[in-house]
This record gives C-alpha cells, sequence and structure tokens, in this order.
C-alpha cells in the first residue's frame, strides 16, 4: 500500500469530512530525480484552494519538510497530497475551528495511468461537467464526474475524452488542461465555471509568454477547437501530450508542442 | 468517536476512492423507537445510486442485518451510512472489480443539526448548485456545495438558506427539499438537474396521492415560490418544518404541513 499518513496513523477517521463531503483539496505532484517538478504552483493552487474553501492553510515550513521527506523516499514517481478540513460532527455545517488532515502517499513512476502514450485519439464525451464558478479552478475532492468521464471512456474506442461543460464550452480531457493552436496563436479554456486550473497549465501560459508566443485564456466551443491546427493536453504528471484527433478529426501540427516541450525541459513522456 | 466500521476496523484505508474522489454514496436515517424509519425508501435511493454510478450493490440480507444491529445500539438518533467504491490504484478510473466499502455509524438524537426549530426563517443563498442531470437525484458523496451553503449561511441572519441551481430553478434547503403550498396545489422541485431527491419528500408526495392531495414535481423560481402560500421543508431527519419567512416575506398558512405531519405520524420535532 503506497499510502501513509504523515505525523499522524496510517488510516483515517471515519469522522473526517473528506470522507463524508468531499470536504478538501489534492495535488498530484511530479517526482523527477528527488524534485518536485512545479512545486511553487502547486503550493499556490493548495493556497488558493484553501482560501476559497475556508480551510485553514497548512504551515508552510512544516509542509516544506514533509514534502522533502516524502519526495526523498520514491525519487522518481508521483507524491500525492490530501488536505481535508478534518474530523467534524455530522452536519454540512463545517466546525468552527477545523483540525485539518493531511495526507501524503508515494507512487513509483510506472504507476501514472496511461504514461506509456506519447500522444492521443480523443472522443467527445456525452457527460459534460456541471458550472460552479465557486468551486471551479481548484482541486477539490469531489470529483465523481471525472470518475464518470472514466466510465464513459472505457466504453468508447479512444486513448482519452473531451470534456464539454454544460454550456457547451470545451474545458478538457478527464484529467488534463487543453491547449488548441491557430496560426501563431496558442488558446486555452479559461476554466471560469468548471474544471481545474492545472499547475502545467499555468508553467505553459508562463513559458509562451517567456518565449515570446501569443497566449490567451478565452471560451472555446467544439466546433471552434475542430477548427484548430495542433492540439495538446496538459497536466502535472504527462506534461504536455499531443492529441492527434479528436472524433477522427486529424490534427497534423507539432510545432507549438515540441517548442514548449523544449522550453520547460519536458520529454515525450512527461 | 460515534463512527465505527461494521465488519472491519474503525479506520479507513487512506486508498478509498470515498475519500480521494467523493466516490461514493451515503444515506442519514432517522432511529425512532429501535426501528429506521423510512428503510424501503433509503435502500431503494441507495440501489438507484448504485446503479448510476456503476457501484456494485452491497448484499441486501447482510445489509439489512448490519443494519438492524445498528439501530439495536442506539433506538433514538441517526444512522448514518456510507458506500464507497472501494480502495483502488490512483487515478479517476475504477478498478475492474471494485470491493466497496462499507461504514455504519450511530448518532444519539441530541446530535441532529439544528433539530430544535420547529420552523425557520429562510434567505435565499447567494451561492448556486451546479447543474448536472448525471449526477442529480442520488445522495452522492460530493457535497461541497452544501458545505459552502454552510459557510455563507453562518454570516447570515437566517436559521436555513435556500438554494437556487445556476438557471435559477429552485432546489430546496442546505440539507433538505421545499414543498411549496399554492391553494389546493402542492409543488415540489423536479430535482432532475440538481438536489437530492429526499425519502422524506418521496413520502410526503406518497402520502399526498393516499390522502387526495394533488401534488405535482415541477420546475420552480424564486419569484413561483415568493407566491405560495404555505412553504415547507422535509428530510428523513427534521420530518416536515415550516418555512415563516423566505427574505423578510412571510407565509401564513401551515394547514398543509400539519394534515401530512398527521398523514406521516410525525411531530414538529421529526
Amino acid at each position: 500500500v503506497p499510502g501513509y499518513l504523515r505525523g499522524q496513523t496510517d488510516r483515517l477517521e471515519l469522522t473526517d469530512r473528506g470522507l463524508a463531503y468531499g470536504d478538501g483539496l489534492f495535488e498530484t505532484m511530479a517526482l523527477r530525480d528527488g524534485r518536485i517538478r512545479l512545486l511553487e504552483l502547486h503550493l499556490q493552487r493548495l493556497a488558493e484552494g484553501c482560501a476559497r474553501l475556508q480551510i485553514p492553510a497548512p504551515d508552510q515550513t512544516e509542509l516544506r519538510a514533509q514534502l522533502a521527506a516524502s519526495a526523498a523516499e520514491c525519487p522518481n514517481g508521483t507524491l500525492k497530497l490530501i488536505l481535508t478540513r478534518g474530523s467534524g460532527p455530522r452536519g454540512y455545517a463545517p466546525p468552527e475551528r477545523p483540525e485539518p488532515t493531511l495526507i501524503l502517499s508515494v507512487h513509483p513512476r510506472a504507476d501514472v495511468p496511461g504514461s506509456r502514450r506519447s500522444e492521443v485519439d480523443a472522443v467527445t464525451l456525452r457527460l459534460r461537467l456541471g458550472e460552479n464558478p465557486e468551486l471551479a479552478g481548484i482541486k477539490h475532492l469531489c470529483r465523481l464526474e471525472q470518475v464518470m468521464a472514466q466510465l464513459e471512456l472505457k466504453q468508447r474506442r479512444a486513448d482519452e475524452g473531451l470534456l464539454l461543460s454544460m454550456s457547451g464550452k470545451v474545458i478538457g480531457g478527464t484529467s488534463s488542461n487543453l491547449f488548441a493552436v491557430f496560426g501563431r496563436q496558442i488558446r486555452t479554456p479559461l476554466i471560469a465555471a468548471a474544471g481545474i486550473r492545472g499547475v502545467m497549465r499555468r508553467a505553459v501560459l508562463d513559458a509562451c509568454v517567456g518565449g515570446g508566443l501569443r497566449a490567451a485564456e478565452v471560451d472555446m466551443s467544439r466546433d471552434e477547437l475542430l477548427a484548430a491546427d495542433e492540439v495538446f493536453l496538459t497536466n502535472a504528471l504527462i506534461g504536455i501530450r499531443s492529441v492527434a484527433s479528436l472524433d477522427g478529426q486529424a490534427f497534423p501540427e507539432r510545432g507549438t508542442s515540441l517548442h514548449l516541450r523544449r522550453l520547460l525541459g519536458l520529454d515525450e513522456h512527461g
């Protein structure tokens, strides 16, 4: 079992609100040669999530020390962090003074789902993501939509699923953000009402600025996406992965994703 | 600590998908004189949830025996059931053969949040509920919206919050369904895109049929609701609770809720 609970026991109280209500956050971090890739971006998003959900943020010095200790145990792989609002009495109302639960676990690199494919054929899933600006962007624990998306994807002949929101906006893959290249313009969905603002998405946007590429966060329909020259997916573990086709339509270009991989020091396996 | 894990240990594996993704269901049942009120309706909803989420349903004979044993430990109070898809490897994709986790806990009656108010003054919350027909109706574990609603309610001067969906439809209270009476017509929101179809809601609708009352499940806006003569909330624990006012506007009638309480054998404390 890869899981352990730093500073506590290796099992969770049954009254933990993370279990009861999905009342918490998580981060999934790539371990490369003993370092946590994009650590600062992960910590920023976690802090934003704590602020949005009104969960007390963990002490930063202590958290960094615990993350470093975890990374030392598994130099190449995945470090998963779960932070819940902690235990509480029954009922949706949070306790006045929550005592958050922090769970860190490490997973060897072979455990990365689908890590062997360097590009993917995708289909648009029938499932749509509910829209709620109050919860969009942060990586909270309520992920049944993504679970249902994976169940649907299993029934389809495709490597990856494209998820739209209820109002028909492109959001991304089942566990990734999406970029589309139109001529010299790079666009990624705004992630204002559904989806997660990924750390690799942020790193790519920053790299575009640094590399003199034109990038914009915009709403995008599936029809608009199908007019792209190049499409790629990003997340903290896979890095940048090209989309070879969507619903049978091929995207011929690879130049921008190759360029961005070089700028970010990524290989095709993430 | 009121929690225990029947047939297993008293703590949860850290790899449980209920914690990781809210990948599971729950039921909150009223224990009255050693019996589980509305047990059949709870079991029906749980079965519907299992079918919708493709979680293997627990063996019914075994489940009933475990519920009965729990009820015997706490004749008057609350019996909470959590059923998750069980442990699995990291990633949203469920394991091929899930082994669900069943958690039962009993809570003495005094633990019912807000159980002492026989009627409530409500305000419309700013937070809206995301809409997703794939997940609406069932009592899944992804309840951050309800947690955020409680955080907002704490800042408002009111006993209870009214929740609308993103498209402006009335859904219910923060943990209850809503009924509104217009003359001799009883209406309750459809619960097709957001919210939970409560067991007490079902029991009230059934009692209306049995008692010759006209009841309908319909979409309803806040403006339409404000035109009601009588409004009440329902859930498995509170039974039927009158709404004295919404956003300062009083609802004068109590006749239908009193009649329904008698039909269902409920008192004003649920």
